[in-house]
C-alpha cells in the first residue's frame, strides 16, 4: 500500500502516520518526491483499510498495489479452468452453446425447444422457473414445476440443464433438477445468494451485474470460491450505458480481459444484452471471434407467443442457421463447436 | 399504448397488428402520419407486454403511455405519506436526522454514539449488524448481537433505531429489535427481499440502486406496497457515475423529482453518496434546501478507529455544528430540524 | 408526434392543447383510454418542439414518432453506402484495414511504419498531426510537417492517408494533403467543424463520442451531409463506462446496429477503445466477425518509445500476426481482407 | 511516480526498467512487498507519460502521485478567486445570478426579460446567440444581431452580459459585445477554443462536460489559464446519466468538490441540468446552500412560445419568487445575494 501525503503535510503529520504504521507492524519506506512525500507500507492490505490511516491529518490518498481478489486470479492459479458437465467440457477447446427460452412456459414449449436447440447442435437447454422481473405485476416462473420440467427435458434430450436461482430457496430446490445453477445480473452482489452458491456442488455461471466493473464482478466470483465452490463460469450480458435502442450494451472487451485477470472460463449472453434478436447472430459470431467459452442464447419456439422477452428469442430456424455460422467462425479462430 | 409502424410496413402488415390487437379485446384507433402510420391500442398495458406485437412484422416499436407503478404514484394519492416513528413523523414539517456509526462494533462505541447524536437532535440511530461488503474477506457485522445493542441504545437515548437488512432471515431477526428496516442500495432489486420486506409491519427506508432510474427504485417500493406495507421512505445515497473523486454521485434531483411522482417521503444520505467526510455538511444542507424530508449521517466516535467507512464519518463535534447550521436552512424553506 | 396528457387534465386542458394544435396546421386524433387522453397530432416535426405544447397545462410528455435524422437513414436509402477511395472501397466487400502510429513523429518513423503495414496488406495509413490532448503541457503535435510526411508516405507505399483535424484552420490544409479526413470523439459534437467537414470533398471519418448515443452519432453525421458531403464513415472507438481496467468500452452492438439503422458503413478502432494493446487482436476479430466494414489499429515501430499511447500500439510483427488472423475470420463470414 | 511490477516479474525485468529510469535520470526506491516489488520513481510526471516504462515486460500499471492540474489547483494558490465585472464580484460574499432566455429571439424579447430579472436582483443577463443544436434543422441562433441587442440590454439595465461562444470567429465577435464570454458543455474539450479563450481578457465561463470528470474539466480550466487568462468561473451543469425523466443530473457534490481542488469560483445552471422549471427552484436552493457562488438560470417572458428550451424557463413571475426564496437560504449559509 502506497500513502500519498498532502502537498502541505508537516513533518509532525508524516510522523504520526509513520509511527502508526509502525505500530501496526507494517515495514515503512519513505521516498521523497519533487513534490509530495511518499510512504511505502509493507504489510496485510486488509489490515490497512481499516487502519484510518486514510483520515488521518496530512494524508491525501491510499494507493493499493495488491489485488482484493486471490481464488479467482490468474497469478494464483496460471492453467485456464476446465469445468466438466455431463459430457462435455466449458472451458476447453469446444465453445459451449446453451440455449433455450427466457421461461419455461409449459411442458409442450420446453420439450420442443430442447428437442430442437438440441438437433442444432446446443449442448444445454435453459429456462428461467423463477424470474426476477422489474415489476411486481409481471409473470414470476413456474417455480418447482418448470424445475421438473427442465429435469425431463435434460432426460430426454441429453443436454445438461441450467436455471436462474434468485435466494437460498430456489438454490436449495434447483440443485436437485439442474446441472448448472446461475446466479443472475440483479444479484451479483447478493453476497448471501453468493455465500449459498458457494457451498453447493454444482458448477455456477455467475452473470455480470448491470453496472459492475471487473472487479466487483470478479469480487463476486471470489464469493462463491471463497465457500469452497471453484467452478464458476462468468458470463458477460450486457451493462448499462446511456444507449437507448438497445437494451443493455454488450462488453465483448470483458473476454479478452477477463481472460488476462482470471483462468475462469467466460460465456456470453447476447440475448440479454440487446434485447431484440436481429443483433443476437452478429453478435454470437463477434464474441466466438472475441474468444469467448460459450454463448447463451434465447430460442423460443414461437417468440410472438412468448411470456417474457419474446424480442430477444431466435426462432429455432435462426438458431439453426446460426449454429452453422458459429462452426464456421470457431473453426477460424482455431476452435470447435 | 401506441403501436409505432415501420415506414415501409405493408397493408397486410398493419391489418396483422390490428386484427391480434382486436382479437386481444383492444380497442384500436388508426392515426395515419405525414411518414408512417401510427396504431392507439387500448386495454390493460400488462397484457399488452406480452402480446407479441412488438415483434410482429412492420412494428418499430411500442410507446407505454401509462406508467408502470401505480401505489406509489402520487396520481393515485395526492397528499404526502406521513409515517409514524415513536414519538415524530417522517415526511411532515420536521426534518429528521438519522446519525450513527456505518458499523455496530461495540456496546461503547455505539451507546456513546448515541447519547452524542441524541444531544445534538438527532431522532434515529443507526448501526450496521449486517454488512454487504464487496470483499468476502472483509468484516462482516455483528449480527443478532448488535440488532441487541441497537435496541438497548433505543431505550437508553429514546431515539428510534434502524438497520439495514440483507434476506430474509436477518429481516426476521431485526424486526423484533429495531423500529426501521433499511434495504440496501445492492439489494435494491432483490425482489424475494421487497416481497418479505412488504409482510413487515415495520416502516422499511428504501436506498436507490446504484445506476437505478427513479422508474426502477418507484418500481422496487412498489414491490414492498404490493404486499401490503405501507410505510416506505426512499433514500436517495448517490448514484455510480464517472467521478472518481468520490465514491459516487449524489443526485440531489432526485429529491424534487420524487416528490412529484411519489407521494412517499424522501431521505438524503450524504455520507456513502460522497465517502468523504469534508463534503458531508455542504450536501447536507443542499438536501435540506432542496426539500429532503430527512437525513441519514454516518458519526462515529473516532472515525480513525472505525472498522468501516472511518474517512466518510463525521466526528462528534462535527455533528453537532452540522446540526446548528442545518436548523437555519431548514428555517430558511420553512421546516423545522 | 404523440401528446400524452395528465391523468388529471382537465377538459379546459386538454381543449387548449387541442386547439393550439390545430392553429398551427396540425390535423390531430383524440383517443381516450383506459385511464388518460391522448392526442396524435399530424405534421412537421420540427414545427411542434418549438411548439410550447409541452409546457401548457394538463400535458404530460410529448411521444415523436418521425426519427429525427433523414439523410443518414436506411429508410431514405435503401443500398449500402460504398465509398471510393484511391483503388479500394469502404463499405463493400473488402474489409478495409487502416494502421499506423497515433502521432506523426518523424519521417522515419512514419515511413518505416508504412512499408511495413502495407506489406503487411492495410489500405491505409494513419497517424495524428494535430493531437487533442487532455493536457495543455502534453505533445501536441507536428501539424502541417506531419501533414507532409503522411502525403509523402502515401506516395511512396500507394497507401491511402488519413489524419485528424480539429477545426477549420487544421481541416483546410488536411485537405490538401490527405485521402481521408478523421473528426475525433471529442469534436463529435463540434457542430462548427461538422459543417466544414460537410464542404469539403473528401470522405470523413466521424468518430463516435465519448458518451453519445447511437442517434446523436447518426445527428452529428447529419450535419455534415446536410452541407454536401455525403461520404461518412462512422468509427466506433468506445465509450465510456465505468471500468477502468480499460480506457474505454468498445461497443460492437454499434455495427449491426448502425448497419440496421443507417446505409453509412462501420469501422472500428479498438486500439483507442481498449488503450492496451493485448486487447487489440482479439476485438479486431471480434470486430470483424460482427460485420465492421473496417479497421483502425494502432501500430508503432518501437512502441516503448512512442509520444502518444504506446501502450495500445502493436509492433509490426504482432500487427503482421493479427492480419492473418483476420483473414481467416473475414473468409468465415464471407468477407476479404 | 510509482511502478507496479507484476507477480511474476523476473529479475532482469526489474533490472530493465531501474536501469531505465535511472538512465532518464529519475531517482529510485525499491520496495519489496509481501507479494509484488514497487519502484518508486521521483522526477517529472510528464517525463514518465511518455517514457514507455508501463508497456515494458513484467511492469503491471504506473500510479500517478503527481496532480496533472497545477495553475487552477487550490495547492498552488490557497485563497479563492475572486472575479470582478462590471460592480459585483464573482467569487465573493456575494451570491450571483445570472438570468435569462436560452436563445436571444428578439429585441421585445430581450429588453423586456432584462429589465425584469434586473428588477428581480440578477446581475446578469444571459442569451444564446450562437446556439450548438443537436439536430442541424434547429434554430442556430440570431449571430452577431443577438450580440448587439445583449449590449443593448446591458447599457439599458445595467446588468452585465454573457454568452456563448462555439469558435474562434464567434469567440472573436463575443469579446467585442459582452462582458462574459461562456464556453459551453460540448466544447468542454474543444480544446483550439480553450486556448483562444485563454487569449482574450474577458472573464470566462466554462460548463463541465455531458460526462467529465472533475479531473477533466480541471484540466479544461487549465488550457484557458495556460495562456494567460486567469479569470475562469467553473459552471456544473448536469451531467448525463441512466435518468430519463430529467435531461441531465445536477451533480451538487461538484460545488464543495471543486472548492476543495481549486481556487476558482463555481457556479450552477440548474436550467440545463434539469430541463424542467419545476424543479428549478429547489435545486437552485440547494445550490446555494451547498455553497456556489452563483446560479445562471433560464428566465422567458412566454416559455410557451420559446424557440428554444421552454420547458426549462422560468417566468419573470416565478424567477421573482424563487429570488426572494434564495435571499433566506443565502442568508442562512452566512451569504448575501
Amino acid at each position: 500500500m502506497i500513502v500519498v501525503m498532502d502537498l502541505r503535510a508537516t513533518e509532525e503529520q508524516v510522523e504520526a502516520v509513520y509511527k502508526r504504521l509502525e505500530g501496526m507492524g507494517f515495514k515503512t519506506h519513505l521516498i521523497k518526491g519533487v513534490e509530495r512525500l511518499v510512504i511505502g507500507a509493507i504489510g496485510d492490505r486488509k489490515q490497512i483499510q481499516n487502519s484510518g490511516i486514510e483520515i488521518m491529518p496530512g494524508v491525501e490518498k491510499l494507493v493499493p498495489v495488491m489485488k482484493p481478489y486471490k481464488l479467482v486470479s490468474r497469478e494464483v492459479k496460471v492453467e485456464d479452468t476446465v469445468i466438466k458437465v455431463r459430457d462435455f467440457n466449458i472451458g476447453a477447446e469446444e465453445i459451449i452453446v446453451i440455449a433455450g427460452p427466457c421461461a419455461v412456459e409449459s411442458r409442450e414449449q420446453l420439450l420442443e425447444t430442447a428437442e430442437l436447440v438440441a438437433a442444432a447442435g446446443a449442448r444445454a437447454i435453459r429456462g428461467g422457473t423463477y424470474k426476477p422481473r422489474t415489476s411486481p405485476y409481471s409473470f414470476q416462473g413456474m417455480e418447482e414445476d418448470g424445475l421438473q420440467l427442465l429435469a425431463e427435458a435434460g432426460i430426454k434430450t441429453g443436454l445438461a440443464t441450467i436455471t436462474e436461482v434468485i435466494d437460498e430457496k430456489s438454490l436449495g430446490l434447483a440443485v436437485n433438477y439442474v446441472d448448472i445453477i446461475q446466479v443472475g445480473a440483479r444479484n451479483m452482489q447478493n453476497f448471501q445468494l453468493l455465500k449459498a452458491a458457494g457451498r453447493v456442488s454444482k458448477p455456477v455461471v455467475l452473470k455480470r451485474g448491470l453496472s459492475a466493473t471487473m472487479e466487483e464482478w470478479l469480487m463476486a466470483a471470489e464469493y462463491i470460491m471463497s465457500e469452497g465452490n471453484y467452478n464458476v463460469i462468468l458470463c458477460e450480458r450486457g451493462i448499462r450505458t446511456f444507449e437507448n435502442y438497445t437494451r443493455n450494451t454488450l462488453d465483448l472487451s470483458a473476454v479478452p480481459l477477463i481472460k488476462q485477470l482470471s483462468h475462469l472460463p467466460v460465456i456470453v449472453d447476447p440475448s440479454h444484452a440487446t434485447g431484440e434478436w436481429r443483433l443476437v447472430p452478429p453478435l454470437s459470431k463477434g464474441a466466438v471471434a472475441a474468444g469467448a467459452d460459450g454463448l447463451l442464447i434465447e430460442v423460443h419456439p414461437d417468440p410472438v407467443t412468448a411470456l417474457c422477452d419474446g424480442p430477444q428469442s431466435l426462432t429455432p430456424d435462426n438458431f439453426k442457421i446460426l449454429m452453422q455460422e458459429l462452426r464456421a467462425v470457431a473453426q477460424a479462430v482455431g476452435r470447435d463447436i
